[in-house]
């Protein structure tokens, strides 16, 4: 074994710990605390084991969604977490992200630091099938939170019904089904009056 | 699409939420706050990706091994978390989390149910050198975390050095070399007065 790959595999490990504490705007199902990127990548993951059969691709490759998803947030460790409808927080938000992204994953062996960087860039680009798929995800498991949390982040920012047709539609180019399903989601918060005109 | 099909997959994604909040002994390696299980699935995963190299069998799927580590904690959330060195805890807790089991896992549609009890059941009686390299991380991050907590969760429970090594040696019926790395923690928080004799 090369102990200095191990080392620095470890020192990774130990690094991401901090992936924990990047809270994120939804809450959890129970109200009680916002979530955390950790928990968010973990949720995720396991609705990829789940949902995958609704992708539209027949082939979809998910053991490859699964490493983007498991990844995809690690740069807010450095660049924080950006709030979806924030126009201005979204502006400098690639910027923030890619020098993240230099710093952390090259804490790994260069091999392995090029193999998440090209996840990382995947997942970004949307550039495939499963990337597609893993944002997909991304949007529904939100909106899935703010539907059974009366509204959720959609009420306390005062988020318009537009806002969140426009945000999420692009389920609809992975995942037609889930796209469907989510549109009645919407359709039921506006109803309720937790989704603005 | 089977509506009733999509119905039963989203209420599992929602229920599964309650993970979040199944508390761990284990703290954060900032020492803030103890972590969670849903957060605990997630670093093991990631470290599945990293350290499968160091496995003993050249063949590990790793992919299997993500699905595992994603679900292997599910149970916990009737079952609860049972502290490893609880002997008590540990007395009752194979009978309560075949109960979780049961009821968990067939919220699913009947082949999803399947699978994922298949997935556990396999984690559990360590049946396969991808069971029991999942298994092998799962015992490998809280000895991180203690290691990197001044003994965390050890010193809290005066736990001692014979108990650790009992209960991490399995490591290295996995991967021998993250074994050899994992003793040489156990040596040194024990002569740092972190772990009793």
């Amino acid at each position: 074994m090369d102990e200095n790959r191990l080392q620095k595999q470890i020192q990774f490990i130990v690094e991401i710990d901090k992936l924990k504490k990047i809270t994120r705007q939804t809450s959890l199902m129970d109200r009680s605390r916002k979530e955390n990127d950790a928990e968010h990548s973990w949720h995720l993951s396991v609705m990829a084991m789940l949902l995958s059969e609704h992708a539209k691709e027949d082939h979809i490759d998910v053991f490859r969604v699964l490493q983007m998803l498991l990844i995809h947030d690690l740069v807010e460790i450095d660049a924080g977490d950006t709030f979806c409808y924030d126009e201005a927080g979204n502006a400098g938000k690639l910027d923030r992200e890619i020098k993240a992204a230099d710093r952390i994953f090259n804490l790994l062996p260069a091999d392995q630091a090029h193999y998440f960087r090209k996840l990382w860039d995947e997942f970004e680009t949307r550039e495939s099938p499963e990337a597609r798929f893993a944002a997909a995800l991304d949007r529904l498991q939100p909106l899935l939170h703010n539907s059974r949390t009366q509204g959720g982040t959609w009420r306390e920012h005062h988020i318009s019904r537009h806002q969140v047709i426009q945000r999420n539609s692009p389920i609809n180019n992975s995942a037609p089904a889930l796209w469907e399903y989510a549109a009645k989601l919407i359709v039921e918060a506006f109803e309720k009056g937790f989704l603005g005109e």
